[in-house]
């Protein structure tokens, strides 16, 4: 930590700070610049006392050093972390797809697009059971039954499921059916549910929100881990910003700052990162350019009829040329799929 | 509806687009312009048809007409909403200042604030219980301790306590000790609190989040409002943008947009808006000079010993300064205090 | 300056970076803490270094300790600086009223205007005769001729006249006419305009460009100042968000956070801020309470055929009103009218 | 154009809005809904009418159904434009790499970056002689120096030139030299500039500003056209947002978005969208893959001494190793380098 004192600053002023790192326990180290003081702090590993010296008399503002996660990052550990889920192997050499409806709207439905994905060339199956929608008249999710649902489209296909679990309520029953529970972006701050997430033994697919920055993802996975559960993989899906002509502005520069800065698989969703299905393979292809590890696509057997997130669902057909498609690319930048 | 044919689109096109809005009952109204047709669709009133038409062939966009919101918006309620908390009357002539800390760390820290913001004249109590934190290593509040703390200080003084309830899960133990229910920004879409929140009968404070634009916060409120309270306050407290010299962009605009589209009181919250204590001042005076009908502010009788919000927090002293100032700037917009 | 060093950074990379340092003829500051070292670059004003030692091998980032602007900020000089433009005082206990059309069309037009917001108080008289439009088919202004009319407007009202200029080319023919020139937000960052408009001895009016930060809009000024000219006005008009119900995002913080870091006076164009006629009161009001030192605001005698922002134009009636209300408010924070 | 009268408005405002319809000499076509009624305007194709329906009485918006721009769009040119730059051709099936440093330092200096460059297989070659920088106390670039030693090295090596004109001023003078002149993400708006550039021959490198949306970036193109240069290359180089670990958020979508709306060539800068060196082969490889048709990248030879822009500057190893890496993810989306 970095203390920057005021122009003006009084030598009382730069005392008074000295005095309290040390009775603090810390180590101060002050350097005596031109025209600004600055005092080094050595010794505390938490952000918490930055804003205390914020407010001593003189002082212009305090620079933190350290970066506020540990776990999710790469100095505590620098391997890749590789996640299990059911057969495949998430984080290696192997890019992993995940595809399927936005929501469960039925048994055919789901079974329908399950087979689908699978035959395409999927390696997991997903679908929104619970359902967080902006407007409350808008249709909500299966739930429960939504659960079943995709558990029984897993048993017909093999593919194992990952489904958003919206409240820590919930997370009992999702953690029942599901291989893999997702955290939507909405919820990447919902701390109370990250909190339970962290009690459970099986991965967390958590997304970013989109007014959050690289580091708040990071330390919203910092929260998982601090519970203890550490297979967490990350996911971009397009950011809010002044950008109208798409849903989302899709950061593609997250996937390789992610994978500098953790060791977590690092995802895209194309499909809300554009809010056009016409978009899907374009960023796909980007995705996986960029380094992606795996990429999360809607999936809809009639788009039109989809009871959320149609405009932006590929068909299968368009999902198995997708796949065709990304082939080459992955293989470009050293990728099997 | 409107919905919007490509330049090219056909004839096939069109109708089909017309024979869709026929089936569905709606009454279609094609407008065929000189570089392209438009079709208005009568009779719907929700948004949810909007991606089925989207994905038409031939549809270059569709334009919604109707507010997505009801009950939160003007149309169906004209008058103001007045709410009554203990003896304070929201959303009049008189302007409601609601003061305490951050969070509630202490009996004495908890007690001693409230006796200072009632002496200065705050009409309601804040201080968090279960406090939303970024890093899971800082406090994140003293929970049900620190519920029952705050309604020791509602005894001791008589201010009417908010605190903020952050997972459904905890809902019941707020209601039994809050006055009123806060929404944090982080959870304005955390919809199935919302949804807890309007089963209850006291009223909810939702503050807006980050990036959630005024139409978001609105739908928030219709989210609580469909569930049978009606009871909202809404807060404007600062957007995530670009500009770092400030903690969020304190979006003072919201004040009268809110109010022209809505009949639900409107606050702010200059602590978090600016992110410093001088700033808190400014933005205090300007909230009340654009209409606001009550503030909330973060005090705290140490600031530097803050275990949250410290360098957003005003002295006792500093907030009566900011009641005094305010009585004028009050009294120019016609608001008594 | 503070060089932030890898957690892993050898001794060689960190000894690399202190060589350079003394090479540059600075002085070397390294803390050795205890996850990484930091060391201190003493005797650097500038920020050109920032970028070469960003790339030395093991440094991880480099933070810059001074501000980049000097002749803008408070550091070089506390006192606030006052403007005289005719017989108008900018920058001290009174607040400064600038008022006109958006653009000026005909001689009866602003004559009309001219006269009417004179006698409901305005201090300055505002018009476009040179007009940056984002579509090259809409009108652009009657240049010269427009000048020209300005001119005699004052003549006529014995208002200053404020107008836009554009282009480097056209500053000999502004300066001709107006008494003060103005930079408007899209030519924030025009940096050979700006160096053209240090050369004059007529005061500048420089508007916050709508992604600028309030440091870019200091050191747009510094670039004026730099080549000699002192008098300048900074102007906050919105930033560009992502919130759609208002046409700009009016940073009212901008206001007190600008007046903090530099002695230059402050206005606010509640006009373009929202966007709307009917949001020009609220945020007037606001401004003026947040401490602005003046306000530009678009007048127009029948904004429904105004050839340019007519839909956040007041008429001179709504300006006379918007006056009267200011009055108060001005009192409130300490200001005359 | 269409016109939403407001729920309540009365008879009286929805006759007047006809009226003036007819009066202007369009067809006015009104829908009657349920709870609104909306006027469709058939026969104006500008969006200057726009504003003027805003301002009647009971209107609450009024939406355009054209595109503001005509030439730059599709609707008006439906095959790809291809633009020659010297004997390269862009916009087919070749991608087109243009590399340089970021600013003309020296005769030696660009010589020896132009022969690696085009060594490494670059197509173009860039070089800033006249530079915007941030602030006034940084190196501006040598200027028509900068221009001489450009042309000396398109000499040398045969790889034509572009370099950016900041000013109107100085357009006959880039012109003499550089066979493709840019225009810099800050001066996209510089609307006088535009027009010059209109009136030239020569190609025009348009780079989208941090804060414009892509029709805003149309909207600049449309400005070039309107005077008669049909040469425009479009390039996205990373938006402004709240995100920090980057200099800017590339916006990759904007790739395929531009394409789908125009005929124009769309470019992509991954050293300004990232703002870090090792940032430009990820973002590169993502560009090519999302369907760029062409790449601007910075290349120094010693970029710890460069005067500009050095962190994210390639050495020419690395730009050689940039090239053989790209090879392959060009070829998979069936462009050839």
């Amino acid at each position: 930590m970095i203390i920057v004192m005021q122009q003006n600053a009084s030598s009382e002023c730069i005392d008074a700070v000295i005095q309290e790192i040390d009775r603090m326990g810390f180590k101060s180290h002050p350097i005596f610049g031109v025209e600004r003081t600055v005092v080094g702090v050595i010794g505390d590993k938490t952000r918490d006392t930055l804003e205390h010296f914020e407010q001593f008399e003189g002082v212009e503002r305090v620079l933190p050093i350290l970066q506020p996660y540990k776990f999710a990052g790469r100095e505590v550990q620098q391997e890749e972390t590789i996640i299990e889920v059911g057969n495949v192997r998430i984080g290696g050499a192997r890019l992993c797809i995940i595809a399927g409806p936005c929501s469960v709207e039925s048994e055919s439905q789901i079974m329908s697009i399950a087979l689908a994905v699978k035959e395409s060339g999927a390696d997991m199956l997903r679908g929104g059971a619970f359902k967080p929608r902006t407007s409350p008249y808008s249709f909500k999710g299966l739930r429960e039954e939504g659960l079943r649902l995709l558990a029984a489209a897993r048993e017909a296909t093999g593919l194992p499921v990952v489904t958003e679990v919206m409240d820590a309520r919930h997370v009992e029953a999702v953690y029942e059916y599901a291989d893999m529970l997702q955290v939507g972006a909405r919820n990447m701050q919902n701390f109370t549910l990250l909190e339970e997430l962290g009690k459970i033994d099986k991965p967390v697919f958590l997304k970013r929100g989109p007014s959050a920055t690289i580091e708040d993802l990071l330390m919203a996975a910092e929260y998982i881990i601090a519970e203890g559960n550490r297979k967490i993989l990350l996911c971009e899906r397009g950011l809010r910003t002044f950008e109208t002509a798409t849903r989302n502005t899709f950061d593609v520069s997250a996937i390789p700052v992610l994978q500098r800065l953790s060791h977590l698989p690092v995802f895209a969703d194309p499909s809300h990162g554009g809010g056009h299905w016409w978009l899907v393979d374009p960023l796909s292809r980007a995705a996986v350019a960029a380094g992606a590890d795996g990429l999360m696509v809607e999936v809809h057997d009639n788009p039109k009829t989809a009871l959320s997130d149609g405009p932006q669902s590929l068909t299968p057909k368009n999902f198995t040329k997708l796949v065709e498609n990304l082939k080459s690319v992955a293989a470009a930048v050293g990728r099997s799929m």
